[in-house]
């Protein structure tokens, strides 16, 4: 038995039966997601929010393992069938299921044009890695199945991977409580007490679903949804982030183009190269090399490099000298900007792709995926659309959709949060 | 106005009168601690704890703000004439006590012979650093003022320099409440809004001091010292915790032996050297390159070095294969002990003092200086030794001394927290 | 100066400024407010719903003092003039805007046919009160001009009378906040710190209002109305406290019908009566007679009573045997199921209209008024109409509209919290 | 299954093996409690804690029900054997704890000379209370089981006994947790999380014992010692809530000695006849008639009584016109202070024994019993000794005494809680 303190869930444990976890946690995959910041550079406008992809995936789990160990469920035959027979499957793919993220997501994601989930699924199926090597030992094809439950594929139990991964999740529900709290943003928060009492796992299409009882749950589905939308709204969207984010992004794409390579930092190098590719099994341990630490490293180099394109986005990363931001009306006003901007960056003799920027950030709060406004289901041809959806099981079992069934959810569904501005130096003055 | 929200405090804000905080806060030394988590390693034991020094500088500059706005001290002259007159000093000496600070500040420490607050009065008096430049702009002479309360030889208030640090200060109030939040360890956290209103300005030797009203405040005072006791023995000197830094240390020693340098991190490469000192102008700008992310790079690239035990040392730190301890009981224990450990040592061919260590984490929870057992007064000869003495005061203005007046802080007082502990290589096995 | 603990604010202190309060505090008109549940009977849902008016009372003046003393409006001129000049008037109107609050409110007002409001201007004015001395020996005229605060006709400042009661006072916040702590039910809370902050009093029509920073103030305003709405249909419009509130409004009405006077309980007999009326001087000491306790002790006598009808009504509360409630859908339903609960009297020979009892709770979470459908406007001609929005102002103190600037709002304000239901005994089984 | 939400532990929920307990929170004498406060007139210091007898129950019954129900346990023989197979026991035990209080406890018990405990048995044995019925049709012999784990007696598992009553039980965690946060004094806060995670059941002297683990629990324990300890200091024996105790005491004395009874109120004529009596079954529906309601009621009729002591004392409670308190130092102060205040009575025409009152409030913190300094044991000639130890048990299952292995515990330990103060009306000025 092993027990975690936490500053979200209090106190976290798993006994000798979840034995598995506690060998996960232990491998250096997972060890690595405590230098990779859940936030990026969010600390930037809210300075408390400094927790890591690793102490949230340890929440996840802990989440999950509540949902399964809730005593109140223990005549409920759906949920034995559905869910607490995959025990150990359910575990590790809430543990494991952001073990591919790198450092600052959104902008590694950009230059490798990979998305973090094709990692994660590589780093499981990869013999070499130590938590492949944990899972197979637990149990021959274990690897696999967590694999599978991440990319949504997992057939056994679809209600596994809807607890992973849906509209109402044990993903979802720790890094909206743990932001909410770090950033110190009192939006976020809602009553996880209440959300995981009234979970229950269903039947829709003659699938198992997993959703919330009609009668108790409606309002914390609506809380739940409103706590997304603020989030996005003032914390994942925000101006400050979003222009550290920029800067970190236009920073790479600058070494990359001038070959500002980092010999002694091969993983560096190997992003710049173009050599980080999921499927390439000898890229793996490069990948794993990522982690805040480098990137900031090559920024105190790079800070004087001979570029002066490269050492000056360097430069204003560090000493926190962001660009400025305008928020875009409509296309007119977009247009009518940019040319300004781009006549600017002329006369100042700037490239323009580095200086001035649009940045749409977009998602609806129901219809969002985290971070990144694509859809998740389209990476992805295995998964089901119903996850999509938010279930609310009545007395009989019988399923309704809670957009369908709350003015409020369907009032924000129709609401995309999303934002467009453009950025600029800021020493260039208002221009608007 | 600028106003930031906070996990511990909730709502940070500064209006127009604190100009100069704000204007601090953007200076690059203070940015710096954005990268310099608080706690160093201690997130080995406590996942949550992954704050930094900025966040937590905030947090002190707050407290400080809060005692200088109660509304029921308006009519306190000793308050008044003692501390409100100095409410800039009071402000930026609480927002810059840490601005010297390193990465993993203990092992620092030890490589550099010097103690952090050095460096943060040489920061402070360097025409070169942005926050001495933004002191001065707003009134000359008070960079060398806030550089005065930080050394505590500040003569114009001594309840100033109390208020920064001394046995109930701002710094430790804000310490121990965000570790103990961020930690999850319950233990440490105690009602800060109590605190504060029971705080008095009352004359001691007729000089003022910083205490807590005698009818109100003995309980919050024993609850103070005893969230400082409970800090101690599982946060601050947990043995995880301290087997990290130990391996850190060994490691940067390790580096240093061997001349392990690393052209293109310079600030590292004049930590070996021995190049980096408080007084030495040009070494300033070499130190503000040094935080957690070049220590971790560097890690990362060790870790694949020629000599072995530097390569070892860099690897157990990235994956966590920590040192296994023993505490030591007595000198017979510690003799033993010791000698089969270096026997060990001989027969696997390793250098001794890399892989058999003597480690003693040593303070009382009332005389204790934060996350060192020297004493604060030690390194600094014009410090007085009040500072060292709680205060409470009675009706009359009368003070009396903590310890005192209180059977439990007489019971704690004489026992100092101290463990000492022998680590060595786990897969040594058992060895006791 | 004095401090109270709080479980909702923590700490409540008033300084010798505020010796109005303190001295308000210790009248008996105030001190009766302990004896007065906050709730009424909504503890019957919500055990630990047991918090008085007078604790609310308490923190309503503390969340006041906080406004008036907050730092960052010292140089806010619209502030000054329209708020802080009227300290002692705001502080007390805010202490005792409910201090004419009868036992189980909705329904002695049923009884008495007159709104609390009254009862709380009628004290005030009444040279005999302990209230009314304090004021006017504080300054003469006060008495009256808290009186006009209260019904919303004072002049010198409509900012204070928007403080007191308007869409978002410190009444709410005060209630929202304790209610939502008090009942555990997770919905109603908000970031008051927030609220707060990003208050503001702005100028409409010429007129001084209290709203909230535009930019700053919209999502804490959603999260605001939500919370109302939330509180309202998870707690106000509970089944169970509307079950017990009926219970006592039938069983006071039987009372009243069949003389069942208790000599020794004169506060009950002028109920029974209906010689309580506010504009009568006589009736006021008999008013204040009336508190929680003796409405039970009239229960403890009522359940031996010959009458049948009384002493099982008086039962009924007593041991927690509440009426069964169906809700209604529609006029079809209710005539039918009327109807056919109308039989089942008749055929138990029971009274209908103590045994069949249809029940409208009825409000929108944004044109509320506190458990009473009623606009609180129509009760007094005086009130101006803008105390039904929020506004928000901005950059250049210009106002809008809440429901124009939010479509959750808008989306809110169009959906009145209203349910009716069907009450009757639950011995006459299932009858939908 | 049936929830309730708590401000303290949130989510309450049973599910339906557990039926026995919502059977029994539906029973008259269960919901009695609500008309009782738990700290009687606290309230008059901390005017938050309002809070029931009913919703503490509720709490203990909780707190009962998630030891039972920890996964972690679940392979722990010695849980399974002394605890586990008693889970109905336990809990109705847990529940049931306190369903003999009477309103004002320590008055009542003066006046009656019994404690209530001996009314808890009573309820629990006698045919005619709701509680035993529905206890003996759960299974015959449960309400005998129950009456013998309130007395100490229970032979089958003395684990039960200790849970439900001991140094370290549920009651006190809920009480302390409870009272710390109605009351908003936080020093009597401490992490129940982890207080529940450390809870061992262990052997001593062959007998099943609760206690904690040695390596994690003993600053817990101490934390909770330390708790008790400032509950007692600050608010169970705060001058303002003895003053007002000391009140209610000397006037229902005072009703006694006149006979100034109230034929309506029969179960406050049956106190003042002495008629109440726990071994008298026609005693039980008068004794259940008790509470607060009652009480307050008889207040406001005897404030207008002819004997002008009564009337007095009445007034002062309803209005909080309390008495002054002088803390004693020594015998010689008790003395001449004595005298002068006999004097000054003698001088008024007042009886001695109502106006000059000597009150010791006296209880270890670690040997205490709540709210009265008299040894429980004492009442019971069955318990056991070990119950006043608090046990740690190491890794062997060897236990140790908490007092032998704590300083801190130690110290306190010898040093009881206990003040005298001698009060005196507050008209008659200082005396001291």
């Amino acid at each position: 038995m092993k027990s975690f303190r936490d500053p979200v869930h209090n106190l976290i444990a798993f006994g000798e039966e979840d034995r598995l976890i506690l060998d996960l946690i232990n491998t250096s995959e997972v060890q690595r997601l405590r230098r990779i910041r859940q936030l990026g550079l969010s600390n930037i406008a809210y300075p408390g929010a400094e927790h890591s992809r690793f102490v949230h995936s340890l929440g996840v789990a802990h989440i999950m393992r509540r949902f399964l160990d809730d005593p109140l469920r223990e005549s409920d035959a759906m949920f034995i069938k559905g869910v607490k027979d995959f025990r150990h499957v359910a575990l590790a793919s809430a543990l494991l299921h952001d073990v591919g993220h790198g450092p600052f997501s959104h902008a590694i994601e950009t230059i490798t044009g990979e998305r973090h989930e094709n990692w994660t699924v590589s780093l499981l199926r990869s013999p070499h890695t130590e938590i492949h090597q944990v899972l197979e030992q637990h149990e021959h094809g274990m690897a696999q199945a967590v694999a599978d439950v991440i990319d949504r594929s997992f057939q056994p139990s679809r209600a596994i991977v809807k607890l992973v991964s849906s509209q109402i999740d044990m993903d979802r529900t720790d890094y909206l409580l743990r932001d909410a709290m770090m950033t110190g943003a009192g939006y976020g928060s809602f009553d996880v007490e209440w959300l995981l009492h009234v979970m229950r796992i269903g039947e829709v299409d003659g699938e198992p679903e997993v959703g919330l009882d009609l009668a108790k749950g409606k309002s914390i589905a609506e809380d739940y949804v409103m706590s997304r939308y603020y989030m996005y709204l003032h914390v994942y969207f925000h101006q400050m982030s979003r222009a550290a984010e920029v800067l970190i992004e236009k920073m790479l794409l600058r070494a990359k183009e001038i070959g500002a390579f980092l010999p002694f930092l091969p993983s560096i190098d190997a992003l710049l190269q173009g050599s980080l590719r999921s499927e390439d099994p000898t890229a793996i341990q490069r990948y794993l090399g990522l982690d805040d630490a480098v990137i900031w490293t090559a920024m105190h180099i790079w800070q004087g490099h001979d570029d002066p394109v490269l050492s000056d986005l360097a430069q204003r990363i560090l000493h926190r000298r962001l660009y400025k931001a305008v928020v875009i009306r409509d296309d007119e006003h977009a247009l009518t900007l940019r040319s300004r901007l781009l006549e600017e960056a002329n006369r100042r003799k700037l490239p323009a792709p580095y200086y001035v920027i649009t940045d749409r950030a977009d998602s609806s709060a129901y219809k969002d995926d985290y971070l990144s406004p694509v859809d998740r289901d389209a990476s992805s041809s295995k998964s089901s659309k119903p996850s999509q959806n938010v279930f609310l099981f009545d007395d009989k079992g019988l399923a309704r959709e809670l957009s369908q069934e709350s003015f409020i959810v369907e009032a924000v569904r129709n609401r995309a949060v999303s934002v467009t501005r453009m950025f600029y130096p800021s020493e260039w003055g208002v221009m608007v």
